[in-house]
């Protein structure tokens, strides 16, 4: 099984994600947000690139989220802070949500065999699906515009971490590239630190400047939730086992 | 002051050199042969790209040095392990190296204030030289065919870590990018145990395959020597204050 770190969208040059799984990553805060989402009973996420597919999109039952910059967009429900998601709103309802790098994350993962989103609030489930799933294995960092993003890194480090020691107990063969490598010793550096680590990356400096500081210390928690969502036919669900409904 | 760190040659983006000093990181094995080679009293070391431009600049006291996948060009007198190097042989010689990744990562930083040559044999004396200019800092893993390679990065987190510690030293303000930050958490986490990760990592793997692992042991030593060589008018020399001789 060979594991793939690839440190930002910037970076996928023709990358063979055929077959592949492919663990997206956008700690700060599209991932983070979506799992929550799913975690607080949303039906399911519908990740967009762009605003205005978003707006088409919108009709009952369904809600609106993401951020441009940070912020909410005018006129849709909700932003990308995972608190927002952490409510009765959530309950039962599709989302439409569009940020920056996230969603243009899992979109360019199209050609895999199974899209699943990950963060560290889920991180050791990430791995044990991706495992399980029995093929090579893409961990995508979103990263900010196209640059290497700290926390998507140290994150990746972590589901990496996770995938080897199971491959390990497993007696799977299974190798890791430089870059992987190198996540994994960051991670391992600071896992007792992690949130002031992401307070310090240029990510969870903006959001503090922003006044989300909160939003950060979140994301920062591992494994609060045991499940790895999956994209199936366009819609992120806590399952991929689930029954997709027509939309 | 700016500390920028670039995973590989591949991820050169317009990146504005322009009055930065670049430190160049070719671990495995360009630039610790080349440092070597001026350690045991080469006159200089001019990088050029292909075989052909070496060949050209053959004449009585210069020696060709360079590799192509890890082996010594044919027809060249001397390879790309550092051990090579140690010997009177290179005593007053002017060396042409051809190397795949360190050579063409020197020639990339082309408009850079000053170009340094780093590894872990030196890694101390390149910051060291770095900070002094007081200009930004751009840190260049050359990586291995346009993809980063653990040892340069590893490196990179060193040399960042050094500076960094120099400019808080001095009250000087500083900022890293979320590479260069991430790659010191890396080194902090191998530090103590560098000959392993490097044996492991690709190139290392390769290395070993060739029977040079005696070679990645050296490259992981560090701070053997305490300078750090610049190009000056395509030659590199030990110090930046020498004089070059036309050659």
């Amino acid at each position: 099984m060979k594991i793939q770190v690839i440190p930002s969208l910037g970076e996928i040059n023709n990358e063979p994600f055929d077959g592949t799984v492919v663990i997206v990553i956008d700690v700060l805060r599209a991932t983070s947000a979506m799992i929550t989402a799913l975690a607080y009973g949303a039906s399911s996420v519908i990740p967009v690139e762009k605003t205005e597919e978003a707006e088409k999109l919108r009709r009952p039952g369904v809600l609106l989220g993401g951020e441009r910059s940070c912020r909410i967009i005018p006129g849709f429900d909700l932003g990308n802070s995972p608190f927002e998601y952490q409510n009765d709103i959530v309950q039962g309802k599709r989302i439409i949500m569009t940020t920056t790098n996230g969603t243009r994350a899992v979109q360019r993962a199209g050609a895999a065999k199974e899209i699943i989103t990950g963060a560290f609030l889920n991180g050791r489930a990430a791995a044990r699906k991706a495992v399980l799933l029995g093929v090579d294995i893409v961990i995508l960092c979103a990263g900010t515009r196209d640059v290497f993003a700290l926390e998507d890194g140290l994150c990746a480090g972590k589901i990496a971490m996770d995938i080897l020691s199971q491959t390990e107990r497993k007696g799977m063969n299974s190798e890791i590239n430089d870059f992987g490598r190198s996540m994994i010793f960051a991670y391992e550096r600071v896992k007792d630190r992690l949130a002031d680590a992401l307070l310090k990356c240029q990510s969870g400096q903006r959001l503090t400047r922003l006044g989300f500081q909160h939003d950060v210390h979140y994301c920062a928690r591992e494994d609060l939730y045991d499940f790895a969502p999956a994209i199936v036919g366009g819609q992120l669900l806590r399952s991929s086992l689930e029954t997709i409904q027509e939309f």
